[in-house]
């Protein structure tokens, strides 16, 4: 089942996608934001596939923008950094890596940090890159993961429970910032650096994610081709460790990190620039394309 | 002017702290969370005082347990790392810095990461020791700026027109934690690891915070006593530095770092044990006392 946000008029809601592509307003059974059905729990959600079902209402007619699947997260979004060999290697190689001393490049434990909410953005929503002062911005292609029931010391064996759903996530990074100020919160958390959607695919017993392929292309050129299963911190891993610290909350986002293939595994690297599309496509969540500006 | 949150039974409020001590109840005034009042702006904050010098209203009787100040903030706070000079040369020589490649003790750029919202937790509040895996638990006394009116790209010289008011707070850390994820989220974000309060002291035209005195006792033996004028980057900087990446919001909590005399600048380290009491100071804003369980 894929859920999304989008906006028609002044009206913000929440629908569901069908398979022939037509949108399920979900206002017609009480829910108008995404962060009413995580906190609504598995019954509800199940309640919704139901009436998906049964309804004889007509889909949502006219045009309608997708806004990113949690338009205004709770707090900032949970980010892994160095989680695929290969980019660990290409980013601890690059000398953007301000906390490499060296010979590191494969970290023993998930390195954390955090995006701003407010670089939170829609698919199709522009990149601009006259945010980054240094004309740096490099692309991060991901899946990312929407916790439904939040917890502390969650087990790794009861984590994916914890998995609402699925959805695409572009880390969009300024390179010379993520460098210069040590923490990456500055280079990482620049306003509309964070595409999301264009939906949240359900997490059900029969998805496993770990399958799926990630293909990042910029004006159509693949940069990015990773295999989720390629992930050094999987999953359960991710949740399980971020949970021994700090409780996770319903509607939290893990971006779960990037494979090879950023713009500054290019030597010289090679910047995304005004005018380019950036798109990051895991099927069959969808894909996930971003105008530079 | 002294604004504070509270709870009193089943019931949370806000409430205005007088000169005598006691609490005038800002339900009156139809205000029931500091976020209503930040947002509201400052002509309804002059309304505020105004109403406190005229109301025939009686002070609120009863208990009350003072709560953070914002005891939900709207995202994770953000916090400045090495910005006292000596500080930044005790933790860069501490072996606990693992953003540090050797002889860049003193930041050339603010360093800018962030404490999980759920960390945030209310003076008296127990610090506790057994959410740390590795038994290392620190202290780190800071001031911390509540902002106001939300801006981007905000000018140094604007800056302080963008601050509501001042806190007190203990960006408590868990060392090996933040060493190990080399990102400082996990270590830092841990619940109640973010103690705050008691009130906030209202900004005013003729309040300047940089001649203050920091304070941090252990079981009543100063560890650190800094002044505020002995920031590497003043709150100025900071919020420009911050504003020309991330688009900040009323409510923002900015803590702007921690002067020398932490728990791993002791050689072996003296780290936060189990009936110890930590109390962070900057008259006039108040004392923050936790007890370590």
């Amino acid at each position: 089942m894929k859920l999304l946000s989008f906006a028609q008029g002044d009206r913000t809601g929440v629908a569901l996608q069908r398979g022939d592509g037509s949108f399920m307003d979900l206002a017609a059974i009480g829910f108008s934001t995404m962060l009413d059905i995580v906190a609504a729990g598995p019954e509800r959600l199940h309640d919704i596939s139901q009436w998906d079902a049964d309804t004889q209402e007509a889909p949502l007619t006219g045009n309608i923008c997708i806004l990113a699947p949690i338009p205004h997260p709770v707090r900032d979004v949970f980010c892994v950094g160095k989680n695929y060999l290969r980019h660990a290697k290409e980013f601890g190689s690059s000398g953007f890596d301000s906390g490499n001393t060296g010979g590191d490049e494969v970290p023993d434990a998930p390195i954390i940090f955090t995006k701003a909410t407010t670089s939170v953005a829609a698919p199709e929503s522009p990149i601009c890159t006259a945010f980054d002062p240094d004309d740096s911005v490099d692309y991060e292609g991901e899946l990312a993961v929407i916790i439904g029931t939040g917890g502390r010391n969650i087990a790794k064996q009861d984590a994916m429970s914890h998995v609402f759903g699925y959805t695409v996530l572009n880390d969009v990074t300024a390179r010379e910032a993520q460098k210069r100020h040590k923490q990456w919160v500055l280079g990482k958390g620049i306003d509309g650096f964070c595409p999301m959607g264009p939906v949240i695919l359900v997490a059900n017993s029969n998805l496993d994610v770990t399958g799926l392929r990630l293909v990042t292309e910029v004006n159509g050129e693949i940069r990015q081709d990773g295999q989720i299963s390629d992930l050094i911190f999987d999953i359960p891993t991710l949740i399980a460790t971020i949970s021994a610290y700090i409780t996770l909350v319903p509607g939290d986002i893990i971006a779960t990190g990037t494979p090879e293939g950023v713009g500054i595994g290019f030597d010289p690297p090679r910047y995304l620039r005004p005018g380019d599309i950036v798109t990051v496509s895991i099927e069959p969540i969808g894909s996930l394309s971003n105008p530079v500006t």
